[in-house]
C-alpha cells in the first residue's frame, strides 16, 4: 500500500538525467514496480531522458523483454521519437530480438514504422541475419526505402554485413534497386573490399552496367579502386561474366565503338603492361551478343505454344541444395528467351531436387522465387545430423505445393519425377506423373506371383508426397514409405524421360491418336554442377588375415560402397554420353548444361558463401558457353 | 645278407592262395622287402593269385601307392589281365587315386589301355568325379568306346553317377553318342529315376528324338516308365522343350501326321484323363518349327559377311558363372542359324563374364567348348572364400587366350569390354577394344589438371588382362590395378555399345570415310538370367539413439549398400527399357533374351545341379520364345 502511494507520488518526477521512476524500474528490472507505476496514466511513462530515451527505448536498448511487455501493457507509446528513432528501431539497433518481437507482437504495425530521422524501416536497422529474418518472417516489406531512397540492402551492403545481404537477397530484395545518388547495391559493394558480396549481388541479378546519377557503372567503379588486390579480383570477376568496362565518358557511344577502349583499360589494369596491339574481335562481339541475349524477346507464350510442331524436353538432375545451379541456369534461359520455363517445354523430368523444381515449374513458381526458397529452406531442412528429420522438408513441400494438391491438378507441361520402388528386390523405377501412364504392351518383367501394392494413380497422388518420394536421398533422409530417392536409378533422368516419351507416343499411336503425337526435337539436360575429378588410391577389399587387416577391410568396404554409389549415380559421364548419342542418332538437338564447380559441394551444404560461389561459377559457365546458350534459345524460340 | 638270400629262395614260391612273396610284401606294406625281392627278375613278380590279382593288382586294390611305385620300378608288368582287367582298371575300380596316378606317371600309355574283357578304357571304370578328372586332365579320350560301343558317359549314366556324368559332359563327352543297341546316354538315363541327369544330358545337347536300334526315342522310353512320379516329371520336362513323343511305330510317318497321336498319348499320360477332343494346332506347328529351327541353314559365312549392308551388335551382360546362360543362348542361335556367332555379328560388347565370352567369340572358341570350360573353371576359380585368389582366374585366362596375345591380334568382329577406371572420383567407364578408339570432338569432361595415366593402347593391351579387368567384381575378386568390374557402370553394356558405335561412325564420317559406315540394324542383348523378384521390407537408415539402434543402423547401411548396388547394376529393368526405346526410335531391331530363373543364383555358384537347372530353364525359355528366336534368326540371316 505504501509502495503504491510512493509510486503515484513519484511517477512524473525526473532526476538530473531526465529519468522518471519508469526509467529506474526498467533499469532495476523490477516488473512488479513497473506494473504498479503503470496502473495510472502518467506523462513519465513516455518521458524522454537526457539521452533521448523513453523507458520503452531504454528497455529495448538493455534487452529487457519483460519490461517491454509491461510497458506496452501500460500503454507506453511506440511512436515517440528518440535519439535513434522509435523504440522498435532501438531494439533493432541493439539487436535485441526478444524486445523487437515483443513490440511487433503487441503492435504489428511497428514492423512498417519508419523512423522520422532517416525514414528507415526497422529492416534498415537490422544488424545481423537473425534480426532481419525476424522482421521478414513477419511480413515486412523487403524493398521499402528510406528518405534518401536506399533499401535495407543498400544499408547492409554499406555496412558490409554479408549475412544480412544474403537474408535480404533470399527474401526477394531487389539486387538492382537504385538508391541515393542512383547507386545500386552493387555500386556500393564495389568499394567494400568484399568480393563475396559482389558475387552474391551479381548472382542475384544485379546488373554490372547500370549507371548511377554520375553515369558511373559498378564495373567502372571497380576499375577505380585503389587497393590493387581488390581491384584485380573484382575486374577478373567481372570479366568472367562479360561485364562492360566502359568509362563513364563513353556512355553515349555504342558498345561496338567503345569496347576497344574498354578492353584497353581493362587489359592494362589487369596485366599492368602495354595493351595488345590487335584486340580479339571475337571477344568484343561476344560482349554484344551476351548483352543482347539477356534482353527479353517479348513473344507471347500462349501464341507460341499452339504454333510449336515439335516437343521440347527439359531434364533436371538430382543433387540436393545444388539444385540452385539448375535454378540459375533456368533463370538465364528465361531471361534470354523472355518466356517462362513452363511455356518453353512440353515435358519436364526431374529427379529429387530436380523433381521439386519440375513441380515448381508446373505450378508457375518463378525461379528467382525458388532461389530464395532454396537458400532459406536449407537452414530449416538440413538441421542437426544425417539422416535429417523429414518433418521440416515435408512442411516445406506442403507449404509450397499445398497439402491436398494432386499431381493431375495442373496438366501442362507434362511432368515426371523419378522414384525408386524399394519394396522389392531388384528395386524398380517409378515415375510420378501428372498424366496417365502409358500402357505397356511388352511382357511383364516378372511373373506376377509377388503380391506388391500397385502405385498410386496420378489423380490420387499428392504433389508434396511425390516430391518427397523422389527426394528421399538415402542416408540424408529416411525413405518415404516404400520409395527411395530416384537418383539411385536415374540421377540424370534424361534416358528415362526419353524412354517414357517414346512409350507414351507408341501408346498414343496404338490407341489411334497418332495425329496428336509430336516428335521430340530438343532435349535440354541441366545438371547440379560437376565436382572436380580427383585421383584416388584404388579401392580394394581383401581377405583379412588379422584384426588390423579386418579393420582395413571394413574401411575398404565403406570406401567401395561410396565409390559404387558415386559411380552409379553419376549424372554426368556415361549418362550424358548415352543421351547425346541417342539424340544424335534420332536427330534430336541435345544440350547438356552443367557447370564445373571448383569444389565438391555436398547435397546438404548450408554455407551461403559456398553456395554463392557455386552460383557464381554457374554464371561464369553461362558466359563461357554463351554460343551454345544462344543456339539453344534460338532453337527453343523457333516454331 | 640273410634276408636277401631268403628272398631269392622264396621269390617264385606260391602258397595255397597262389600268392608269392611279392603278394605278401605288398600286403604287409613292406617296401624294403619288396625292393629286395624285386632286385632280380622273377616270375613271382607278375604272378596272378587265385583271385586273379598280380602283386600290382593287389597293391592297386589296397591303395598302396608306394608298393605300386616299387613294383613298377622292379618292372612289374601293367598288361597282365586280372579278374577285372589290368592293374590300372583295378585302381580305377577301387577309386585308388594315388595308385592310378602312379601307374600313369610311370607308364603314360596306361591311360588308354583297354581291359581285354570289356574293351573298356580306365575312364569307363571311373566311379567318381575325382577319378574321372584325373584321367581327363592327363589327356585320355573322353569319347573312347568299349567293345559293345558304349562310352564312359553311357557307363556313368547306367551307374547313375551324376558327378561323373557332369565331369564327362564338361570335358566334351558326346551327349548323343550311340552305344550298345543304338542307345544314347539319354535313352539309358530315362530309366534311372534321375531327372537332374536327364536335364544335364539334354542341356549338353542330347537329342530327345534320336531312335535306338529298336526305333525307340528317349522321349518314348520316358512315356513307358512305370513309376508315375518319374514318368510325369520326365514328360513335363520334355514337353517344356517341345520334345516329340512319337511312338516307335510311327517313326516313318511325318511329324505333322503323327503329332496328333503323340500329343494324345502325352496328354493322357500326364493328365490321367481323356485327351482333349480338339488339339491345339498351334502347338503342333510349333513342334515342327522348333525342330526345323534347330537345323543348320548351311550358309557359308564368308559369303554372307560381304553381302551384309547393315551392322549387327551382340551385347553380353555380366554375371560370373551365370555366363553359362549366355553360352546356352548362343549355342541355340548358332544351331538354328548354322553360322558361328563370330560371323553373325559385326560388333560384340561384353561386361565381365560377358567380356570373357566376347573374347572367346573373337578367338573362335566354340560355345560348347566354353560351356565345358565354365563348368570346369568355377571349381578352380571359386575356391576358398571371397574375395577369391585371383591367381587361378588369371591362369585360366592366360591358358585360354595366351599370355602374350594383344587385343588387336584378331580384328573381326569388333569387340569391346567394359571396365571401370577407379583411380579417379567419379570413376569412369573404359572400353577395352580390338580397334582404335574413336576420337572425340566433345569438350573433355574435366579440366586436365589431374595427372592420370592414360589407358593402354589396344595394340599393347593384353587380352587376358582386359578380360581380367572387366571381370574384377568387387568383393568377389580384388581389383586388377586401377580397374574394377565393368558391371559397376554397365552390367548390361548395350547402351554403351550403341554410344560407342555412334561415336565410331561419327568419327569415320569426320575423317571422310563415311562410305565405310554401316548402319546398325540389329541389336541382340543376352542376359545371364533374371533372379526372381522378391518383396523386401523397406530399407531404412536412421539416427541411432542407443547401441541397439546403432547396430540396426550398421545393418541398415549394409542392406542399403546391397540394394544400391543391385539397383545400379541391374542389367534388366531400366537398362532394357532404355535400350528398347532407343532402338525403336531409330528403327533398329532390338532383341533382349534373358531367361527368368527359378532361384537367385550367385556369381560364384559352384553346385552343378543348380547350374544345370539354370541351363534347363534357359532351354525352356528358348522354347517358349521360339517365335522371337525364329524372327531373330531370319533377320540375322537376311542380307
Amino acid at each position: 500500500m505504501e509502495l503504491v502511494q510512493y509510486c503515484h507520488a513519484q511517477m512524473d518526477v525526473t532526476d538530473s538525467n531526465g529519468e522518471t521512476a519508469f526509467h529506474y524500474a526498467v533499469q532495476s528490472d523490477n516488473s512488479q514496480v513497473l506494473q504498479l507505476l503503470g496502473k495510472n496514466a502518467s506523462a513519465g511513462l513516455n518521458q524522454l531522458n537526457n539521452q533521448g530515451l523513453t523507458p520503452l527505448h531504454l528497455a529495448c536498448q538493455l534487452g529487457k523483454q519483460e519490461m517491454v511487455r509491461v510497458l506496452l501493457l501500460c500503454n507506453a507509446r511506440c511512436n515517440i521519437m528518440g535519439s535513434s528513432g522509435y523504440p522498435i528501431h532501438t531494439a533493432m539497433k541493439f539487436s535485441q530480438k526478444g524486445c523487437a518481437e515483443m513490440i511487433i507482437s503487441m503492435d504489428s504495425n511497428q514492423i512498417h514504422s519508419k523512423d522520422p530521422r532517416y525514414g528507415a524501416s526497422p529492416l534498415h536497422w537490422a544488424k545481423n541475419a537473425e534480426m532481419a529474418r525476424l522482421l521478414l518472417k513477419r511480413g515486412c516489406d523487403v524493398n521499402s526505402t528510406s528518405s534518401v531512397g536506399n533499401t535495407a540492402l543498400h544499408v547492409a551492403v554499406m555496412r558490409n554485413r554479408f549475412d544480412c545481404v544474403m537474408v535480404l537477397l533470399t527474401h526477394g530484395a531487389n539486387a538492382d534497386a537504385r538508391g541515393e545518388h542512383g547507386n545500386t547495391p552493387l555500386h556500393l559493394a564495389m568499394s567494400k573490399d568484399n568480393v563475396e558480396m559482389v558475387k552474391a549481388l551479381i548472382v542475384f541479378g544485379a546488373e554490372v552496367d547500370t549507371p548511377n546519377d554520375s553515369g558511373e557503372t559498378p564495373a567502372f567503379i571497380a576499375s577505380r579502386i585503389s587497393r590493387l588486390v581488390t581491384r584485380k579480383a573484382l575486374l577478373t570477376l567481372l570479366r568472367t561474366v562479360g561485364a562492360d568496362y566502359r568509362s563513364p565518358l563513353l556512355q553515349g557511344v555504342s558498345a561496338e565503338q567503345c569496347s576497344a577502349t574498354a578492353q584497353h583499360s581493362f587489359f592494362s589494369l589487369e596485366r599492368s603492361q602495354p595493351p595488345p596491339i590487335s584486340l580479339n574481335n571475337l571477344e568484343l562481339q561476344d560482349l554484344v551478343h551476351i548483352s543482347r541475349a539477356r534482353k527479353p524477346a517479348f513473344i507471347l507464350s500462349s501464341m507460341r505454344d499452339e504454333k510449336r510442331t515439335h516437343d521440347h524436353l527439359l531434364c533436371l538432375d538430382g543433387g540436393g541444395v545444388k539444385g540452385l545451379v539448375i535454378i540459375q541456369l533456368l533463370i538465364a534461359i528465361e531471361k534470354a528467351s523472355g518466356i517462362a520455363t513452363k511455356d518453353l517445354f512440353d515435358w519436364v523430368a526431374g529427379t529429387s531436387t530436380g523433381g521439386i523444381l519440375a513441380l515448381a515449374i508446373l505450378h508457375s513458381k518463378s525461379m528467382a522465387y525458388m532461389r530464395g526458397v532454396y537458400f532459406r529452406m536449407k537452414d530449416e531442412v538440413f538441421r542437426g545430423s544425417r539422416p535429417y528429420e523429414s518433418g521440416p522438408l515435408e512442411e516445406f513441400l506442403k507449404r509450397e505445393f499445398g497439402e491436398h494438391t494432386k499431381m493431375t491438378d495442373v496438366k501442362k507441361p507434362k511432368v515426371m519425377l523419378t522414384g525408386t520402388l524399394s519394396d522389392r528386390q531388384p528395386a524398380e523405377l517409378h515415375l510420378f506423373r501428372n498424366y496417365e501412364a502409358p500402357e505397356c504392351v511388352r511382357e511383364p518383367r516378372f511373373n506376377q506371383n509377388v503380391n506388391l501394392k500397385p502405385p498410386t494413380h496420378p489423380s490420387e497422388q499428392l504433389v508434396w508426397r511425390a516430391a518427397r518420394s523422389s527426394g528421399a536421398a538415402p542416408t540424408y533422409f529416411r525413405p518415404n514409405g516404400r520409395f527411395l530417392d530416384g537418383g539411385l536409378l536415374a540421377n540424370n533422368p534424361t534416358l528415362d524421360a526419353m524412354t517414357e516419351i517414346h512409350e507414351y507416343n507408341q501408346d498414343m499411336i496404338r490407341k489411334g491418336q497418332g495425329n496428336k503425337v509430336k516428335k521430340l526435337s530438343i532435349v535440354v539436360s541441366l545438371g547440379t554442377g560437376r565436382s572436380p575429378q580427383v585421383p584416388v588410391t584404388c579401392v580394394d577389399v581383401f581377405r583379412p588375415s588379422n584384426p588390423w587387416e579386418l579393420a582395413k577391410t571394413v574401411f575398404g568396404a565403406k570406401e567401395l560402397g561410396k565409390m559404387v554409389v558415386d559411380c552409379c549415380t553419376d549424372p554426368d559421364g556415361r549418362a550424358v554420353d548415352r543421351a547425346r548419342a541417342w539424340c544424335e542418332m534420332v536427330g534430336i538437338q541435345y544440350f547438356r548444361l552443367n557447370p564445373q564447380l571448383g569444389t565438391d559441394i555436398m547435397l546438404d551444404e548450408v554455407n551461403d558463401t559456398v553456395l554463392v560461389d557455386a552460383l557464381w561459377e554457374t554464371e561464369v559457365y553461362i558466359y563461357e558457353h554463351r554460343e551454345q546458350f544462344q543456339k539453344l534459345i534460338q532453337l527453343l524460340l523457333s516454331p
